[in-house]
């Protein structure tokens, strides 16, 4: 395997691009290939069996990138598609799971957790079941899907009035069982941090991506895969961007979780491999 | 062609089934099957190219169980597909926007039309194309993309604060203009005629569904296609379901849209014909 080779990073659409940009904080020298499964988007509110068959099609095509690592940074399918997942390959595949529950985990003071994710992500109990196992149950943890934050961020409307309503309504039973930990379990959840900061003060938000890119670093300095540092400390990410379907606004939304422009992606079919 | 055969009516998901509910009011003794593409939902933030392959698969799969008539639940792929699905087949296809933009023309007084749908809906101009067409021009068209109605009415929150906010957002605009008569252009809208109608008093909604079902009796009854009528006034519709996801709120959703239980869908592979 060697060094220089790229890390690979799918999600069913955009929001893996606010993973993306924690891997560049963290490993900024590293070559990226972004596949986003545009054409089948949102993953959330699909089946398990229709969300590992399409995570195995994303990931099929990032190893024949020759990818030294892959990034699921879709949480739905990172809670259902990791161990098929694992099935196809010996390099190293990062979960946003297990490295925001470790974070929670260590972080939480009072022992009450709660995680906020698509439908199929709360409802596959993938954060429970990490946490329960890693603290053996000696935590509590309130869960609770929040499917329309992920549209709302589409819109653009993270201080809109009506996401302060929609925050209130989700997270108020949070709220009460007075959590002091709460784990954005979706890749769009982090651009809505200061309206849930907002309705939630002094509850510490665990950004999956955040934990996730740190836990990679961790894993490729380990099997001394890490690629070799370059002498220029400002230089523009080098990322290789990949769609199932080109949208007229993938690099308008692209540039707001990014922060910065990008170039146009490449099309390629998702039934590539028939 | 057989009078007895089964009408065909597909969709990117669920929301079509608001339109199966209104043929069924104008057509009770139909047949119908219904495809609900779920693993694909939704249609409307994906590019023409994608929701025109998409469309032929869902009517591929309609033409294999020798429907008579084909009905394009989905506003997005009857504003985008239409003309790529009647190359298909002879048999008659009917899209939601013809029928629409017609009622809309007949009813408005004071030739001021607003129209909302999907992102890509609107973006399509198919309503505006067809209403200039057979107005020579003569109306006003104000459109207004609404992604997030979808997700609100997949909530279930109509009668949310948060929904009249959103409401209020969207519908400002065309409410400025003075609007008469606005095209729901979108299958999940009727959920919201009432808050829309709080909004808007006085203005004449157009139920694309509705006048769908009618066109559609006129044109079968015009073919001699019509199926003969039963004795029983009171009687099931008979309905057979296909889904190319299994989702598990789905027999839940469709309750809401139809108004009544019915049998779990069957899973079709959207792929099928691979």
């Amino acid at each position: 395997m060697e060094k220089d080779n790229p890390i690979g990073v799918f999600d069913s659409g955009i929001g893996g691009l606010s993973v993306l940009k924690q891997f560049i904080r963290f490993l900024p020298y590293e070559k990226y290939i972004y596949l986003g499964d545009t054409a089948r988007v949102p993953y959330g509110n699909k089946s398990p069996e229709t969300v590992i068959k399409y995570s195995i099609e994303c990931a099929e095509f990032l190893l024949k990138q020759n990818v030294k690592l892959i990034v699921v940074a879709c949480n739905t399918a990172s809670s259902i598609a990791l161990d098929e997942l694992r099935k196809l390959t010996n390099i190293p595949i990062i979960g946003m799971i297990h490295p925001a529950a470790t974070s929670a985990l260590r972080e939480t003071i009072n022992k009450r957790i709660g995680v906020i994710g698509t439908r199929a992500t709360i409802m596959s109990k993938s954060y429970n079941n990490i946490i329960n196992e890693l603290s053996n149950n000696k935590v509590d943890i309130f869960s609770k899907a929040c499917p329309l934050f992920v549209p709302l961020v589409e819109e653009g409307w993270e201080k809109h009035p009506a996401t302060k309503l929609i925050v209130e309504d989700y997270l108020t039973e949070l709220k009460e069982k007075q959590i002091d930990t709460l784990v954005l379990g979706c890749t769009h959840y982090p651009l809505l941090k200061e309206a849930i900061s907002e309705f939630m003060p002094g509850v510490n938000l665990i950004d999956s991506g955040e934990h996730a890119a740190v836990y990679a670093l961790r894993i490729l300095a380990e099997q001394k895969l890490l690629t070799e540092e370059k002498k220029e400390f400002i230089q523009k990410p080098h990322i290789n961007f990949f769609v199932t379907d080109l949208l007229d606004n993938f690099e308008k939304i692209a540039r707001r979780f990014l922060g910065f422009d990008i170039q146009k992606p490449i099309k390629i079919n998702y039934d590539w491999n028939y």
